[in-house]
């Protein structure tokens, strides 16, 4: 039994171990028809991905020369056009950028100045989407909490007119990030004129993380800005000594017409079953902050590395092999909206993302909504990527670009990398290239290559 | 043979293995002694080091309401209040001030522009004692070097007029700093209108580092600032790209007119020799960054608290036994130098700095200078900390502020931590008191009162 089925078993857990083990013997004849089919070309894709610096250096020049690349911006748009004259440089097939239009928030200058107990000036970066406060700020007392159920206990008695600071100490990026998104309208509900958050993190190097919040309709819009888990301990201190806390809160955050942006489409077109397309991908845009780097620079890189490997070894399989790279992904999902509607009549044989940065990949998380068959197919090509450990197929993922394709019945994947440090410098000024790894790198890119072009050759 | 002092013996290596073998047969008999006069007040002592909270809210306290207090500050005159002012709440014997003038930098505005290859705002902290430039800046094409070696292979032809930067990653502190003292000058001495420094850290999340730098005076001052890992390394991937970099530099700082500032004093006085000292302190000024909870603030409070302890306890040594908080360590260890002169009539019989955090203890660091005489007192001490791990003498050690003590042939010692993360937000804003762990920090109060105590007391 290949390492990678039993990963893969091991993760769904005993209680589907009867289904697992007659779907691991199936596999398993699979995985052998795979190897006998697929070893030489896997291991030459590998080998290059290895070896080739190309994508490496072009994630170089994104973060250094072009930099983040918010929806809206001029420095997004000198990455769509980038990118396609570079793929067009690789001669990859049909280059081309479907239009997009886009959500265009712009932060404007922001503050958060300390009045009471002590004066002092506070990290902070508005949150994605927020509005802005009036030019003269809201000044107004700070109320801390570290969970809903204390704000829920406190009521309108106690929220009305402040700030509330959302102090919740990092679990897991799923479970905090509630409060950067539903905190500022739960908040409002209870009559909070702004809320801030303790940034979504677990280290700080005094290191505010932006990232998107969402407004309920029915609650009033309050500005909502993150700031450091220093800053946020330090004014929880403050509150337990029974401290009176005033800020500031200066931002110019406002919401501008939709910018016109694109999905940024190449492909290695199938020889026999064109309109058979698996799908490798990220997303181009970025926050605001930081260079992109690993959110998600690496994974557009990855991705397109991959394809570009193919067609440089001069593999054509047959079904179409595409890279998108999708814009938007970080304050709308426009570009993966738009792409599902433009290519609904194709038939999306698999889609993999990358979107949880480009460390050491273990494999591919795949959609528990994905049928057997699919999930069956991806398992037997694993294996091919055992020499890298990267033949995981963990019991669900995708993201954010890829979920609509899996709506309409595509099998989707995400790429698995080790999250350890992701979430430290995610959404902020240190999303950097010297945060990219160019072992881990390679292997994203070998797992993209292989995984993607052996599901589009498989007979 | 107790455990400590086998740990000292390590340390001094095998070619003084016999001495020390002697030696330490002479410190286990010192050793047992010692346990047989002070383990009872020992163990009262750490007891009440890990459980009284008072020294760790006074850290906080002073972190989060007096904040950060470089000399010159109004910051550092509320702290000096504040402290003698709680010095006199504690009992403690003789509390006051002495007058010490101190050098009065400031920062002023800074900014730093990357102009070319692309244009970016670039995150700084100017260093120490830095002039400033004009105030439309310097701007200039940038030249990145990795060590001295290739600045003097650079020469005059290729460093004239050009903006230095030192990209030279971190192996140690005492080895790495000096792109940060003395690049400056030797900068300066080619040529060079400024100069720019990766910050002196192992890891980075966008995070300059300030600190002091040293100008020779038969060079150009030219003004200096640190950058972050990151924005180093991104400079560094351009020069190797061959892109032309330019930067504009603009610093506000400027040395103002000396102002006035005191070392803060407090004693248990000694009952039998109070004429003789043992001396625990830290430094209470600080970068004009974060809140200086680990540096100095750790420092201080251990010390303080250690006396407070001893006094709480109701303990009198036979010596005095004395907590000063120096000013002006950071730029210009003018408090240093003060408490020299106006003490140089006292016998000080051990002097013990805190300045390397508040981390896990593990001992002392004595001076290579002390006396075998002094050496095998601490050495018999020290196996009454046992119990907490911090019972080691290692063969060097001090701290800036008791250096000149020492040179008057006070034996002296630094008390020694776990400095794994100390650089990792030394002199940043991410110096701040949620780095403190509560239970590392009563040990060095332990370690300090024990130590302090029975060197004070010993017959």
């Amino acid at each position: 039994m290949p390492r990678g089925t039993s990963a893969a078993l091991l993760s769904l857990g005993l209680t589907v171990f009867a289904f697992s083990l007659g779907a691991t013997r199936a596999q398993s004849n699979g995985a052998d028809a795979v190897a006998a089919l697929y070893s030489g070309s896997a291991e030459r894709l590998i080998g290059a991905a290895l070896e080739d610096d190309t994508g490496y250096r072009r994630l170089a020049y994104l973060s250094d020369r072009i930099g983040n690349r918010l929806s809206g911006s001029a420095s997004l748009d000198r990455a769509i056009a980038w990118a396609l004259s570079e793929m067009e440089k690789d001669g990859l097939d049909n280059v081309h950028k479907e239009k997009v239009m886009v959500p265009h928030w712009v932060r404007g200058e922001e503050s958060l100045e300390l009045l009471e107990p002590t004066e002092r000036r506070v990290a902070l970066l508005g949150l994605g989407d927020s509005v802005g406060t009036p030019p003269e700020g809201i000044t107004a007392e700070v109320v801390v909490v570290h969970d809903f159920d204390e704000l829920e206990a406190l009521g309108e008695a106690k929220v009305k007119g402040k700030v509330v600071l959302y102090d919740a100490p990092f679990k897991t990026y799923g479970e905090t990030v509630a409060y950067r998104v539903n905190g500022p309208s739960r908040a409002a509900k209870l009559g909070a004129v702004a809320t801030l958050v303790r940034s979504i993190t677990p280290v700080s190097l005094s290191t505010p993380h932006t990232g998107m919040l969402h407004y309920d309709p029915t609650q009033p819009k309050v500005p909502a800005a993150a700031i450091t888990i220093e800053a946020a301990s330090t004014l929880a201190r403050m509150q337990e000594r029974g401290e009176r806390i005033r800020v500031r809160l200066r931002m110019g955050a406002r919401m501008l017409e939709d910018a016109e942006s694109a999905n940024v489409i190449a492909e290695v077109r199938g020889r026999e079953l064109p309109d058979e397309v698996v799908v490798l991908g990220g997303h181009i845009d970025s926050w605001d902050v930081g260079t992109g780097s690993s959110d998600d620079g690496g994974g557009i890189l990855c991705s397109w590395e991959a394809v570009r490997l193919v067609k440089k070894l001069g593999l054509r399989p047959r079904r179409t092999l595409r890279v998108v790279l999708w814009t938007n992904e970080e304050n709308g999902t426009r570009g993966a909206k738009a792409y599902r509607e433009a290519h609904a009549s194709e038939k999306h044989v698999l889609a993999i993302e990358s979107d949880s940065g480009v460390a050491r990949p273990f494999g591919f998380g795949m959609a528990k909504e994905a049928s057997p068959k699919a999930r069956e197919r991806v398992s037997s090509i694993a294996p091919l990527l055992a020499g890298i450990g990267a033949d995981r197929i963990g019991p669900n993922g995708g993201g954010a670009d890829v979920e609509p394709l899996g709506k309409d019945g595509a099998p989707i994947m995400g790429l698995d990398v080790d999250e350890t440090h992701y979430f430290d410098w995610h959404h902020t000024e240190a999303d950097t290239f010297d945060k990219i790894d160019r072992l881990s790198f390679g292997r994203c890119v070998a797992s993209m290559a292989v995984m993607g072009y052996v599901s589009a050759d498989l007979p």
